[in-house]
């Protein structure tokens, strides 16, 4: 561990968030719930590990739809947030129940309450993310992104709170998919305003290493959108709101960039010591920027 | 089989229908469903064969209820089912899809698509169905029902239709509890209406062979109310209504009661062969019935 639980709070998207077959699934909740509760499923690199499908399976025997995959103990997650949604509790507020019950001790906090809803526009036309992620496979071609509802949203109180405050030692963008999973997080005006308020380093981690994502479709979004399929591209996404940018050690260091102060370190994530040590890596560059910003 | 299935149309009790974790659950409609299709479990006597439980123990490890269980299977039946319904589907249309992705032949009808909710007078006073039946495991003694919305509900039109045929054979009162199955049923005006302007017999057979229910709290029910355990005691629920009634061939035949032929018949099911045979007995004691009714 890099740092005690209660010293971290993850701010997390939830423009991916949607209604399927009567529930309400937030995939990226989810994907941070279960890590931190060590049920991940490493292979898939998506739901719960040791998952079964019995559902799924007597779903298409009822001719129900199956392009989404629910596994059998996911849908305990869906369930139970979706009624408690319908009963009037806020996503935070189930997430925080959620994460006690999982004895999770760090604060994971969706970025609002308010329903924002990532919208894909492509050569097929504007479709919902999930429909673009999952039914289609990321396969039409990306021309932009919007986030439905972000505009009028409020900020998840308990994250506009924790980037409030004065001792914050650094907020990390992690290696993540700037379109679809951090730009959505900016999107939301007064989370933007805490950012560029706080007096913390902004340090952002790369998702692309050696001109490939790790995971999912940035590569292809940022091939699609005429960038190149670099660190430094990403860096680009983030100029005027980061400090410091980390890139693979194995990929060259990119040209200067406006207010970005690059970093090397090893990005690749492949077990708990490597996530360590790239924590540790964050921190300190974090630290760095933070001892010039205050010289 | 003693019939074609599309000889036969089943009217299902939804007393015992219930909202949990935000689905809509249908219990008797299920075990019908599931039988039909040959899913049944008959070792559980409720849900389905091969039941896996990751679900359940997922939830239990979110801290959600766990009372009521829910199979993994099982879960596509109410998940599909719920979000038809709140898509503003009737319970009707929504079950004769289900029937139709299983193949199932019968027309199975509930009782109607308005909510009918059984409630039970008890020692511990006035308690829902499910909290009765499954959360209390029908521990309360039993003091009476009542059938909540059944006054006004209106009967499903397809039940009505199918009791309404000239050409009617037979009205079969199946073998089942008769105070929270059947009589939910009869609680609705315009099925207890339809039933008594039929001209065709109705012939109900017992649940109760030797003292004993074969299943469930019928005999405790019997008990508590201050009744005979006895097939007679059962018989006198459905007088002034029931033209026949089998009593299983083990016990006494009982005394004359007003407006009921008794018929002794091997009424215990155990396979599919029991099943038929005590069907093509409730159609022969229709039959003799209905030949004297006719004469």
């Amino acid at each position: 561990m890099a740092l005690p639980p209660e010293e971290l709070s993850i701010i997390v998207n939830t423009g991916d968030d949607f209604t399927h077959l009567g529930l309400y699934i937030a995939p990226d909740l989810d994907s941070v719930v279960y890590a931190l509760a060590g049920l991940s499923d490493p292979l898939k690199g998506w739901g719960r590990r040791g998952e079964s499908w019995a559902f799924m399976d007597a779903l298409k025997g009822l001719g129900g739809e199956s392009w989404f995959q629910l596994g059998d103990a996911d849908l305990a997650m869906h369930v139970e947030r979706s009624w408690r949604l319908a009963s009037g509790a806020t996503l935070s507020e189930i997430t925080a129940h959620l994460c006690q019950a999982l004895r999770i001790g760090v604060q994971i906090l969706p970025m609002s309450d308010d329903p924002i809803r990532t919208r894909v526009l492509t050569d097929l036309g504007w479709l919902d993310f999930q429909e673009y992620f999952v039914r289609q496979q990321c396969r039409p071609t990306v021309q932009g992104f919007k986030f439905v509802g972000a505009e009028t949203a409020r900020a998840q109180p308990g994250a506009l709170a924790a980037l409030a405050r004065g001792d914050l030692r650094a907020i990390v963008i992690c290696p993540s998919n700037p379109f679809v999973s951090i730009e959505p997080i900016l999107a939301v005006p007064e989370i933007l305003a805490a950012l560029r308020k706080s007096r913390a380093p902004i340090i952002a981690v790369t998702p692309i290493i050696g001109g490939k994502a790790i995971k999912g479709p940035a590569a292809k979004m940022l091939k699609e959108l005429g960038l190149d399929v670099s660190a430094a591209a990403v860096a680009g996404r983030y100029a005027g709101l980061a400090d410091g940018f980390l890139v693979d050690h194995t990929d060259e260091m990119p040209d200067p960039l406006e207010g970005i102060t690059f970093f090397k370190a090893a990005t690749l994530m492949t077990n708990d010591a490597d996530r360590v040590q790239l924590a540790r890596a964050t921190l300190r560059a974090a630290d760095t920027l933070g001892a010039d910003q205050a010289s």
